[in-house]
């Protein structure tokens, strides 16, 4: 496939279960690549309020992305051929302390390819680390003064002030970012919002900054997120994904699971509405391995990867 | 929270997977309490007609319930500010004998609290031990000579007369309580019902006494089951939820798994469509921790429980 | 239940947790006998492209459907009544080739029963052994010219021309079966594929073919496979059933699972749309035991298998 | 292999893995069978004390006795070439009642083969079983007024009088033997036992009526149980292996696991030190399948069933 | 069993699967209690360098210690009957900070019954947290100048200066505490350590500190562990047991494995040849249940925590 | 560690759990490296005679390898320092041909870095592979005559001439390197070798070509391995180790596990026996991860490649 941006291992002659693992195969990154897109993992859990474990989550997701082939077929368009795209390894962690973990991710992410051209797709670790990319992302579009909008399918708002007077665990990153000027809450949308919480004071919270929540219970038939994002045309979005999004049965292998979710196919429905979106960054979080069985967990996120990947390939 | 009814250990300064496990970490029970629910445990399966290890329901579901947080997001109330909950501990069971166990459980309930305003929530063991805590219902309601309405959640209609020549089994709870006048059968409707039967006098038998049968195949976008409680105003219902009824991939920690049934979504849909129906007992059966996988069959039977006490709490 | 057409072991003095299994406790084919219908295990995986292990595809089912009640509710009819059934056992393999695997198979269940009488339901093993049932199925229709219908449940259209140089592999069974004439590819419709695929010439050959392909994505509310089969009056379809159409969450127990599939509710409602059908041979296939979780894939497939004999059952 | 007393299946042709599963491949029995040994099973375990679920373990040993050879390297011996070997199915139980499963097991198992020269080998299901397979042989050998020799392995006694009111459970097997004479306490020996136990009396009243206990920490370098053996010669004996004599490591599969156990290799060797005695009957119980992980502890009992008969194929 | 010091919930009448689980069904302590040893979790793992989730550790040690008998064999001593024992709940951990946990842990500790009597015995969480209970211990047993004596089971030493700059992590707390003169390296003894390691410094350090090292690889028959305490008559002794000293095989469900360990049958005799020696302190760390299989690791912790309380009582 | 040969990643600066997965970390091969040994994967399992899996051993064995740390206790060598260590990749296969992948990989692996001085370490797949890295480490040797000596680990002897006709299988490895001249007999050690047997005429004709076999139950105290190495002073030794030559126990994760076999202790005990002896070439088979749990099968291979390197490494 010499005509692609991204060489591939071709499937034909090595195995898929062959070799060493980087995200769908893509080549290890080089000190001079300047790829469309730069995948890398954030093995780092130290953000959690339940159950760790999602320091794994990059390596699963790797593994597990070996199956990951490169034709989308409902959108129609190969995601090698129109974009170059590089695994460039994880970044670098400090296990013990969330704010320096995320200094360190924003730090390493904005040295990543070309900073006007190379977007990032980071994959965790918990969902504290959104804030890191979503900041890299954001100073490499030039740090627009209104922030960027934000697309966020999670059963949890994660606008949460403090945990045990920790203001930058997982429940935190985007009441973090919005008072960063990092996401303007009023093209921020949170999809397959579900309780029960501790309080009625989290769901009103965001609410009241104007962040566009749709309930899981909400979803139904109709296409209110695709419709949310073309009502904002010309925006540059982030995209972060929490796979507790999709049902425990669907993603047992997390650690806050909530009952009564999404389907993966539901969510593959609500990735694909988002046709002709500019995704500019995102992320995929909350893979935590130990509790996946028959590894469909880590599946599911490396076609998440997928998908987000095809939404770029199919807009240019 | 002084002015909570249910003194819940704060989630900000106790992290909800540290201390000893009782039902969503409700107080344990103190021989005064006379709360508005006790949740109780039935460690007992001796009734099964397939795979053992229900015993181990009542344990994992305390685990589980560690993560049931108070607010109810869809009903919009907190069930520990309307209501006085409590762990009432594990019922004294009879392993050998499933008549010894039906009647010590169904006299040890009959003691807790105040009989006029307490009402009981038995965690299984399998469905065998519905019986019990109709029984203990029924009488606490002042013994109803028309007997109980039935909101029935399952795959199996459960009024087989006899398996092996028992009659007390997790096959017969229903028609045990019908023939004792515990329950009305024209105000019993049984959700969620599937094959393959042995014969068709299974469900014939059901349908000759007056059971209402909403199969699964049946259940589409309308309301038929709150339409049916409805039609019944001011009727005093037990609400009896064994976790089979939704699909194995959902539920897969359950011991008489049916392929075939409804996600947890739409259960959770069906329980909140019970809106305003006098809820004065329920259980939730059948949770087989040594099939689950993740922890997600108890997660889902811990958020019945909570859903059900939810429904008293908006009601009131 | 001596009128009956096939004698069931009685559930109610043998539990169905004991004995000797057989297909859904099915008697075991004695040389002499003529059933309606033969179940056979082909314990054989040479033929994967990815996970190998579907070689205990037919113990594991044989073990499941011990819990394949007779009666089916929909339908209602019950399969032993209407229906002489057997195990015929496991067809003899030839682990190391692919081909000879093949030929033995075919062979072999060519001498099974009576040729004229007796129709073929073949549980895999992986989907390579599809070709040797329907060769068998279409010598014993008496080889007809224009191949038999082919109706397709699975996520992957296994029209791909070779792996790795070898033309036999699971991913091929269906280009073989149209280019020996054994299947019509204008009858022939694939129903819940979807990608990503390594390139869009995988689908497009097979359009190019004349299948009828229903993506996962195109199955809505309609009946559309319903009214494929009953746009062809009085054809002989084969069906062929890969458990990887449904998704992981209900099938994880299979070697190239693909995220977004359908449910098990639908896919038995797709099943029971094809009543009326005459279904003259069958597979079930792709059951890898070493990733199922609680035995959920195999109690599926054990039902599949109930439903495709209920499916003849019924039309008799 | 014509000259062997027992028609294997040559997995030279037919893989282990395929096929109807036998114990060991060895045939069905057929009514007109008089064979050395009969194996059966008896899917039991209503006579628990903690955790259920042995009702599966003889299908689990069929399983994975699929893999069992039949050339003990050790002993020189062919079990196939010696001995006449058939399955014999399950025994008939009534789930519901420990006291009516032992009198239908006995029954059953009296009628089994030649009384004169048919040996019996059992395979639980739950200890309390034991009882009937020391019974049906105690009769088959004449019903010696001194019982028989018992060679027991277990970390427990399975002498306590009664757990909950019930005198026939798994913790009673051998107390009523002993009181019912078919068994003798001055040819007993337990040999593995450990603690913690609830009292010490349960020890003492072992060794009140004479019974020999070679506790897991008395177990060295000596041969105590060979001496044992050999100092009763002409004893006829009766074998009873509860896997839960090795540790949870190796034989996680079972329902009261005991910490600090034996390891198989120390179990295969105490087995074979048994070399000349005149094993006359046999159990090997308490395989609890859902416990078990990658099959370990069936496999592990399905070589026990493979030495005890070598030994009897050993001393011909 | 009214004159006993512990007040054991009756197993013949309470099934051991029943009720609200704490350390070995003792009771819950109560704030006027005066416990001979309180039991108490530290639900932390914010220490490790590997993998995470030990804060799960206290709630599976209950969970499987609920199997465990009061009566020790080879010691002849009932620990209900000789030591009054509490389960004195969790102690307040600080999620996100080691330093402040163990502050928090040694503060709270501190407090728990009569400083001058009562023993405290933790169950963690990481090895971290037995700095906490050191501390705690050295300070209720008079702040000994020399420091308490150490016997420490571990295959790490645990001596390492700081991990990624973090000084107080799992690999660290017996340097701290010998640093801090709670322990005195001269009485400090570490059996079953084994390789590899970074670097040869890090058990230069200990054997330099004068800690008395005894690798997996020189434990043979002999009694070096028991030798070394009675070669110090009257010191008092703090046991520190890290679960990965066996091997996986008997111990999976821990974070950083060390294949080639020892096996539990090998600790138990170690932990009895310390008969005699005055514990005035303990810790069991180090479960990781979602690694965990069929929960024998629990249930191996759940023992040593009884083989500690039963070498208390056969010293008194 | 600017002076060592084997440059690390630091895992002061970058956890384990962090990065793209090579052998023991160490760095993906450069083609103009020349390193002392190369560790390569080989993801087949085509050979196998029944569980297939092992294709995916390479994967499991360099994830689990990141905890694999340089410095070897027993023998005081650290390898990164000694030797210098790459990881070459995987050997391309022919997944559906034994023979084609057998010459392919050894093909292969005669191109990898200096012929003269590189050292050739393959991870397996199933045990057929180690022909060919036997042939290229042979050729590499300068095609001695008399062939290479075997140290050869296992639980079978893999002398099998053919099974199902294929000749090449797992079963038969050293027959056809013995036939071949790679191994010479009468340097050949088969070490932990037990039963059962199909027949004795495998284990007879092993004895009859001059191999010498130390069965599981004639391993002991005495250094028998050591003192046949120490025997043929001056022998280049190639090693080839199948994990289930330890128990199941300890390494779950095989396809053809053999109950009784030696602890994981027993095989680090023998392979440092070997100290002195120059090792030329090496394998290290038969994992196969989707029946291990925790990992703990994989962790082991990866220690077992890991004591390899450390006995060349201490020979120098």
């Amino acid at each position: 496939m010499p005509e692609f941006k991204t060489h591939l291992i071709d499937g034909r002659t090595t195995p898929r279960f062959a070799g060493v693992c980087t995200f769908c195969r893509f080549p290890v990154m080089s000190p001079s690549d300047t790829p469309d897109w730069a995948v890398y993992g954030v093995p780092f859990d130290g953000g959690v309020t339940f159950r760790p474990g999602a320091r794994f989550g990059p390596r699963a997701v790797r593994d597990a992305s070996a199956y990951v082939k490169p034709y989308h077929v409902e959108h129609a368009v190969n995601i090698a051929e129109k974009l170059s795209l590089v695994d460039a390894g994880d970044a670098p962690v400090r296990p013990y302390s969330i704010k320096e973990t995320l200094d360190s991710v924003a730090h390493w992410a904005g040295s990543i390819g070309d900073p006007k051209t190379t977007r990032l797709l980071a994959v965790g670790g918990d969902h504290s680390i959104a804030y890191a990319n979503i900041r890299a992302t954001w100073e490499r579009r030039g740090k627009p003064s209104k922030g960027l909008g934000l697309i966020h399918f999670d059963s949890h708002l994660d606008t949460v002030d403090a945990v045990w007077g920790e203001r930058w665990g997982h429940a935190s990153p985007f009441i973090r970012a919005i008072e960063d000027g990092l996401v303007d809450p009023a093209t921020m949308i949170s999809v397959g919002v579900k309780g029960p919480l501790n309080t009625a004071a989290d769901l009103d919270f965001a609410l009241s900054r104007g962040v566009t929540v749709i309930r899981r219970d909400q979803l139904g038939a109709g296409d209110a997120l695709g419709e949310f994002v073309r009502a904002h045309p010309g925006r540059e979005w982030y995209l972060t994904f929490d796979v507790d999004v999709v049902d425990p049965a669907f993603a047992p292998g997390t650690g806050t699971p909530s009952i009564g979710g999404i389907t993966t196919a539901e969510a593959l429905s609500l990735l694909r509405s988002l046709r002709g979106a500019d995704i500019v960054g995102a992320d995929v979080v909350e893979v935590l391995p130990d509790r996946d069985v028959a590894g469909i967990t880590a599946l599911f996120a490396a076609h998440v990867v997928f998908e987000i990947l095809s939404l770029d390939a199919a807009r240019r």
